[in-house]
């Protein structure tokens, strides 16, 4: 992974963080925001994959399912967003198109993927703290535009 | 629906909305435009939904088909913007891909989608306007620049 | 194409580039893109397409496989970038994700698109510079951060 400021305004800065063949995506990124001390951000990216574990959220039984992609693929579009985690610490949500050798699309949450040969990320800083609440409905934390 | 200012760059305010169950996508995001007085804007999300109508333009028929989706579905992506319609009033324009329990995403123009468990949505808008004409060739409205 | 300044935030312009019936794609947005001189910028579209080519990189192969859309397709994600290639041009850089009549998905690299009847493009510039580099395991020109 390597990465260049690309902008900053004021507070809200713009990164370009191209990450390399074998980068493991969630990893990568968490890291770079923990350092960079990111708070709130929205994420947005294309690429390729050369494998990943997509997700997709049960309601009735309040769980991820995993949806396994154990080839190579484009990342048509990654977007996604930093906030606060209940913890303080910055937590990193990130849904994914990606499309197979025949075109074919799928799409979910993503929990893992590795990149292969590249993954282009534009991260942008909000001044602002986005902060996330523990859901009882869901059991998932959820952000709180109002906390 | 809660929302957050995250930033204000001269006119070019940055704005998360955040959508929690049963809010209807449409409605509850033209609410929000109407009353921040939003004449252009870019728009973008992720998060899920209970069940949503994603629509097709047939360019034969001149007419919008229906894609309707009765089960929970992740948003992949939710890209967007907004205009001035023929009318003076804001119009806004929502393209989404939705993913389904096996991965196998639909994708198409949104006309109505209920959220279920939250929608995160950053709306940035846009100090210049933009201004929709009709267009009588698709019978549509469409963005002139140059208008 | 007609195309709009929306901000200028201390040369970081953000334009809204609206293509009509009949346009292609790459080579509209490239034309722009060498005319303002946009050496790093980010894309995000949607619209409507008469017909398209996308494409899946075989990394086996280190080639290019073509995926022929022959239908008119909602673009429901298009999103991509601007770097300087090893020649010192902006190179453009579009995956996409569109949707058919039934709403199914094909996603991929984007090689060519017929508009129809309109994409609505925004690019935003960067003011920073980002170089890409021939990278021998893949055959491919990347984006390096650090160049």
């Amino acid at each position: 992974m390597h990465c260049k400021l690309l902008h900053d305004n004021d507070g809200q800065r713009t990164f370009a963080v191209i990450m390399d063949t074998g980068d493991e995506v969630m990893t990568t990124l968490s890291g770079f925001i923990a350092r960079e001390r990111l708070h709130a951000a929205q994420v947005s990216a294309i690429g390729a994959l050369s494998d990943a574990v997509l997700q997709y959220f049960d309601w009735t039984q309040k769980q991820y399912i995993a949806i396994p992609v154990r080839e190579q693929v484009e990342v048509a579009s990654l977007l996604g967003d930093v906030a606060e985690g209940p913890d303080g610490q910055p937590a990193l949500h990130l849904h994914v198109v990606v499309g197979k050798r025949d075109g074919s699309a799928v799409a979910g949450h993503l929990r893992k993927a590795h990149v292969r040969p590249t993954l282009e990320v534009l991260v942008t800083e909000s001044p602002a703290h986005l902060r996330k609440r523990f859901d009882p409905e869901s059991g998932l934390a959820l952000i709180r535009a109002d906390a």
